[in-house]
């Protein structure tokens, strides 16, 4: 997976990335200091977002971000990095891993400080934003959907171009809205991140999906969906591409699974009418949340399939839509389990009564 | 582990808890829809603790838990339920798991609605309450040390009460300080969950502490307490029985985990002078945590051995202390690993520098 290097005594310069794996539980950490700089970190001991009027994701402020990598919507003749554009995808300036991101050096064997259970590797890849909306009030549940549809088209593409990379192992796009739900700026953007790991949720369900295949020869992402349609208590939303389920064991309240029904690995296969549905769905389930709670905090983290295995064999990719309604607890995090305290048959029953 | 049943078509009652696995990642959730009626459910959403008013772990508001189980301090001649008391162990109100759980029935399976996909079990166990001082606003970093003592000898008992339960496979013991931290009331207590199945994090420290002994015949943690003595640049302080440090891969900023240097496998058989010197090496840690913060939200969580293997073979037990400053975001509840911005030397650079 990651290529292990012994660590240079655990020194992590203020501006590089460095993985470290913990001895006790084998879980890979990103040690980002660099990150620390950035507005707005630590949001839950300095209250308050950066103000609309000092937004770096604004139009009019893109020389506060790195400069653009790509952008949409904007008018013939405008330069990049000014304003006019309805989509912009800019690396971040406070990157949990980079590109230049060089092997810590692997010297000075000789201390008696460098033993191998302190493992570490170098921060390599690539972590971006797209700022999917020059409105810093636009909401992904309520934009228009072919504004969605250019977002997804723009997600196609910063995937088939970081998925290119031998270096990295996963791309992995996800959007956090409210500060309960860990964004540190309120302008809407979705992240992504390229790392030269398998994420331990994506390794748990590609094991499970090689184990059900291996026992029955079917997808158990398909199994589940026929099981969901079958059961129907759980459902909330379906059209011909997508299936919206309440997830049996939900960690959440109102916890939502988008599904496609093409087996396929990653958004990268999805087709285009796949999309347009998608950005259907996505946005229905958005509203239908948000009449059920109010305002809600969500994170959507796409689970696709590892790169290596990208072409579809043995992953059956979707998206995990999370209200954040209540703190991930200590315990939680410490022992990785969670307590819900809504069934996803009653959070069906009342996500299915709105009409949006 | 769990004994799996298959689910009644998903309803959950509304005061019974039910385990689900999550079929995608083998995850077991607990679904307790109980818990929805405690006082300041989602405190994200509505702001602001119970007022010390209306404490119900407060002195003369006994009546507003459940009877209690044992208290210590108590004046003779005082009833149970009734103030005096120096520290009140009761269940909690609003379980997450209960004793008197029946298993659900494997009925109907007759169904269609019934799949194998679908695996729950019943949500036995019990969970406890330690109000561990009468004072709304003590601080376990800051109560005298006699006091932690005798906070950690009623655990003692507790674990080795609920030990001896067959339907128990582990004995959680956690505090969430501050909301940040998912406290859902300020006044100090420590929670005791007995669970029908092994953390998923128990786990894995389990199984890597297993291939290590396999492997070379020696402790892992024992390995580590050595290697971090040898490295010496993430300790934050030590004395004859237990060590500090900020571990190589924290996930959280200012983290630390206290190691007993003796190699055992749960609180239960730490013998009277290392649960001394345990509550002096806390109250240090707690108090240099907050030295160096501020007030700082945290989590505090006993990992030792399951049950089955409690007297000391192959587990070496441990607390981990996490603080709370940056949010749990989506990418990290949906991926399975944490970035962290401040590296653990340089913590415990800061940690150390501070005299308490």
């Amino acid at each position: 997976m990651v290529t292990p290097v012994h660590s240079i005594n655990g020194e992590v310069p203020a501006d590089v990335s460095q993985l470290r794996q913990d001895p006790l539980t084998g879980r890979w950490v990103i040690l980002a200091a660099g990150r620390r700089n950035r507005p707005n970190e630590f949001p839950l001991q300095r209250k308050g977002n950066v103000a609309a009027s000092e937004c770096p994701f604004c139009p009019g402020r893109e020389g506060m971000t790195t400069p653009e990598i790509l952008a949409t919507g904007r008018p013939a003749g405008t330069a990049p990095d000014s304003p006019g554009w309805s989509l912009r995808v800019f690396p971040n300036l406070y990157p949990a891993l980079r590109a230049e991101e060089s092997e810590p050096p692997g010297g000075r064997r000789d201390s008696p400080r460098i033993n191998p259970l302190f493992r570490s590797a170098a921060g390599t890849g690539a972590h971006e934003i797209i700022a999917y909306s020059p409105d810093h009030e636009a909401n992904l549940g309520t934009m228009a959907r072919s504004d969605v549809v250019a977002l997804l088209e723009v997600m196609q593409k910063r995937y088939a171009d970081l998925s290119g990379d031998p270096r990295h192992r996963y791309v992995l796009q996800f959007v956090n809205h409210g500060p309960e739900a860990g964004a540190t700026l309120a302008h809407p953007h979705l992240q992504i991140l390229a790392t030269p790991f398998v994420p331990a949720t994506v390794r748990e369900k590609q094991a499970r999906m090689a184990d059900h295949a291996g026992r029955t020869g079917r997808c158990l992402v398909c199994d589940l969906l026929a099981a969901e349609e079958a059961a129907a208590e759980r459902l909330v939303a379906r059209d011909e591409h997508w299936t919206v389920v309440a997830p049996w064991a939900s960690r959440f309240p109102w916890e939502m699974l988008l599904i496609p029904r093409r087996c396929h690995g990653s958004l990268l296969e999805s087709d285009p009418e796949e999309l347009d549905h998608l950005a259907g769905v996505l946005g229905d389930a958005l509203r239908r949340l948000d009449a059920v709670h109010g305002d809600t905090p969500w994170n959507l983290v796409l689970h696709g399939a590892p790169l290596e295995e990208s072409r579809g064999e043995g992953f059956h990719w979707h998206l995990e839509l999370c209200p954040r309604l209540s703190r991930l607890a200590g315990f939680e995090a410490g022992t990785g389990f969670a307590i819900n305290s809504i069934a996803p048959e009653e959070a069906a029953v009342q996500l299915r009564e709105k009409e949006c």
